[in-house]
């Protein structure tokens, strides 16, 4: 298969665990003869000091011609303690969700057997625990009008949701609940918000058309807690823009580290692979940055093409570093030197 | 001292684990010669059968003219799959948290040393853990305009703060925090949300008065995980409405059962007392709905008068209950027959 990849390294830890990523991508090119090629842009904080604007137009263009985008991370601590800035890193990142319409964010949460021990969750709780979370992200308070009043003493965000947003990600975590366990959990605040009161309503006419999938609603607040009292009991869990935020990282520690997750950001007509952690600046250019949230989203743009048997060969791999401690610090105990790239030729010579 | 208290157990179990609250109170009443009236009201669901109003004038009134506010718990699952229901039990305590401008929710989260064990997480994450939160409890998203389209294809809610309304409950957080550990954690979205920014800039001013406290940020998907992976790092937590109504309920599984957190909610001329855990139907009129969390609520509530040593006096009895084991099924793992009553009947004979 000939596949044109958009790699955005971004900023922090992005470009360290990116390149490992493209290393995994690589192999699996040459092992199955696949025709894979690269080409890299800038976004984030990193292109604002290079081109004053944290999406430049050239980074868009290409992100629209390739087949699907490898993203790293973004945000830098110079933006987040200046409440004035005018460019901020993150605008690349929701510009770029927005622009090519990336309705859905898929973060599978996993429980690894041989990682059971690093969580801070007791073992007999997370044991098992097997959660794909679909998560709206290009709709609610994060792209609602915002307000700042003339004196700087008063803002506003608007969260508002059509009917058309809510069923579009709804339906691709019914039919993702078909394929797994039959179950979907609606995380919202029916009980305090109108918005959260329309995704009921049209989630629960959504569900109608797949009867053999369950629907069950949590409040967000009981979700959050449920997350870490009980995750096995769930399944699919469909939420809106902000709630997918905060409970996804949440669930992160399920596996022990959040430098394990991956995700994918899906629309019509473009696809998005980038782990779930953050730039982490204080973990640049260590070598310390675990690499495996990355490559595993390698694995998930393998699986978005239907070349499962790659996508299985990386997981494979990856579940064998685990195994043999090859592992970044965040996860290994033991006092150690593995770096990002250690991990990363390990999973190459695997491949 | 003479204490005119309201009591508004409201739905599911409210009423049971408010009786045992009214129990502790008056064995405290005795026991030090105080003199505490107690009038009872209706309030959510249950006011709405009778009087079609969730929070009926005659029950404002009566809180209005109280001391203090005993407070159950609210919500009734009739409503919640309801999405054009006109009238929900919620709106009862929404709207007396704004009448009554009781602006900062303050919740304590501890992890008793007899109940390490029944947390989800391991007993060396959270041994230790002394946090509290303060909650903003009149504004943002819960009270900004809420609108649903004529089609009913479309809704919004709007979150909105103002200068005052973040100072006013950043006031008390740092003040809280002069008296512990001299540390605030700011949990926001900078990142995201112009209401967040306000947050920064506002909280930072305040914080100029207070040199002696250390200000820090935290994200709320970074602080959702951190809780989980560290919550020895928190001192005092400040944070808006919603952010807030999630990170205290994940909280709540430190202490390894939702069923022993309290929590206060106070203003500039009222306050009221409360048990975060919600009404939970499914388990009201069996006796296992564990009182400890509205027990702790009256502890506060006679802290709040300065009445420490009875506050004292009933966080030793409640330790002790723990310690003997004289607790509902949530948190005892042997199969027992401990009751409701029970646990409010030793604590009575304690105090
Ligand atoms: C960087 C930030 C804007 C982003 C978000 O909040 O969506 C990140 O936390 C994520 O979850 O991808
Ligand atoms: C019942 C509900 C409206 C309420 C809230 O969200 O504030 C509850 O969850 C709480 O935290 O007191």
């Amino acid at each position: 298969m000939k596949l044109n990849i958009a790699v955005l390294p971004g900023d922090g830890i992005g470009p360290e665990v990116t390149n490992q990523a493209v290393k995994a991508l690589k192999a699996i090119a040459s092992e199955f003869n696949h025709n894979f090629k690269f080409t890299t842009a800038d976004v984030g904080a990193v292109a604002i000091d290079k081109h004053n604007d944290a999406l430049p137009e050239e980074t868009l263009e290409l992100c629209k011609k390739s087949d699907a985008i490898l993203f790293g991370a973004i945000g830098d601590p110079k933006y987040d303690n200046n409440p004035s800035a005018k460019v901020r890193p993150e605008q690349g990142l929701l510009k770029l969700r927005k622009e090519l319409g990336l309705y859905a964010n898929i973060r599978p949460v996993k429980a690894y057997n041989t990682l059971l021990d690093k969580s801070p969750l007791k073992k007999n709780i997370i044991e098992g625990t097997d959660i794909s979370i679909y998560r709206e992200l290009t709709g609610g308070i994060y792209f609602g009008d915002k307000t700042l009043s003339k004196d700087g003493n008063s803002a506003s965000d608007l969260c508002a949701y059509s009917r058309e947003e809510i069923e579009r990600v709804a339906h691709l975590a019914f039919v993702a609940a078909e394929h797994r366990n039959h179950k979907v959990t609606l995380v919202d605040k029916a009980n305090v918000l109108e918005t959260s009161r329309l995704w009921r309503k049209v989630v629960k006419e959504v569900a109608e058309q797949y009867p053999d999938v369950t629907l069950d609603f949590l409040f967000v607040d009981n979700a959050a807690m449920q997350m870490i009292l009980n995750p096995k009991q769930f399944d699919v869990i469909l939420t809106e823009n902000m709630f997918g935020d905060i409970i996804s990282d949440e669930a992160s520690v399920i596996g022990g580290s959040i430098g394990l997750l991956a995700s994918a950001s899906v629309g019509d007509k473009y696809a998005m692979f980038e782990p779930i952690h953050g730039s982490f600046p204080q973990a640049a250019n260590k070598g310390i940055a675990n690499p495996i949230a990355s490559i595993l989203s390698a694995a998930m743009l393998l699986s978005h093409f239907d070349l499962h048997n790659e996508a299985e060969l990386i997981r494979l791999a990856v579940e064998k570093s685990l195994k043999l401690n090859i592992t970044t610090s965040d996860i290994n105990s033991v006092v150690n030197t593995v770096t990002t790239a250690n991990v990363g030729d390990f999973i190459e010579d695997f491949l």
